[in-house]
């Protein structure tokens, strides 16, 4: 436990939290279960960060659409093992891609590095609602890691 | 879809494989459910890669050894979402830090930049057995992603 970096103010961690949400081409680790037998799925996806929601776009069907349409939950992390954002959401609406509004498409296109209405109209956009963000780094970091709680923003 | 490096050979994948289970302080994302609902959970954890076994430990009780007793099944990853590592594994044994055969003990000690004994006497290793490796990089990688199947390393 020695030598590590001073925890970083919670001000500091959200807008550290906020910045990796919105980079571009922001990859998240999505796990998602099977409704029985909790088998769980965990992939890959890039992530959009509109209005307050993750936008993930997936080829479908999928095991993560599926699981998503079945339980409504997903735990997403980004960042590294030791600069850890941890995500937990609820599937609140999904698009297919040929019928999308455009804050959902061309917010996508815009926030990442590819755009899914070029590839294929078996896309499905997958917009999720964040319940509770985790923040930290290290050990010493575990306290006070909660940023959202409940969908809402602590002060 | 341009510009990508040629892919790799199963030969490279599975030496990177290697070296990336057998790295100083490889961690893990670990995806693993609830037995009903479906509930995913998801942290990282350290690693070891010792006699083909990836070995956790995990300060129980813990969500993750709920569900690993539960299910018997998880779901991780190494690396980074573009250069994934994926492994599909089950719980093989489980032992308390008091308790371990030293092959778990000081192979986990040696392996990675911690010793679980010298922490607590509330930890437990997880020994679990790989099922299913898989390794890709871009989407030009995903076919030949599968290193190892039902247990057996692909040859």
């Amino acid at each position: 436990m020695t030598g590590l970096p001073e925890p970083r103010t919670r001000a500091q961690r959200l807008a550290d939290t906020l910045a990796r949400l919105q980079e571009f081409t922001a990859d998240a680790w999505v796990a998602t279960a099977s409704a029985r037998g909790g088998e769980p799925y965990l992939v890959p996806l890039t992530l959009a960060w509109l209005r307050d929601r993750i936008v993930l776009a997936s080829d479908g069907p999928t095991r993560t659409m599926t699981n998503l349409a079945a339980t409504g939950t997903a735990r997403l992390s980004l960042g590294t093992t030791r600069d850890v954002v941890m995500i937990d959401a609820e599937l609140e609406e999904s698009f297919p891609v040929t019928d999308a509004p455009a804050w959902v498409a061309d917010g996508y296109a815009g926030a990442t590095d590819w755009d899914p209405r070029e590839t294929g109209n078996t896309y499905v956009y997958l917009v999720l609602r964040p319940t509770r963000i985790q923040a930290w780094r290290e050990v010493n970091e575990i306290p006070d890691r909660t940023l959202m709680r409940n969908g809402t923003w602590l002060s």
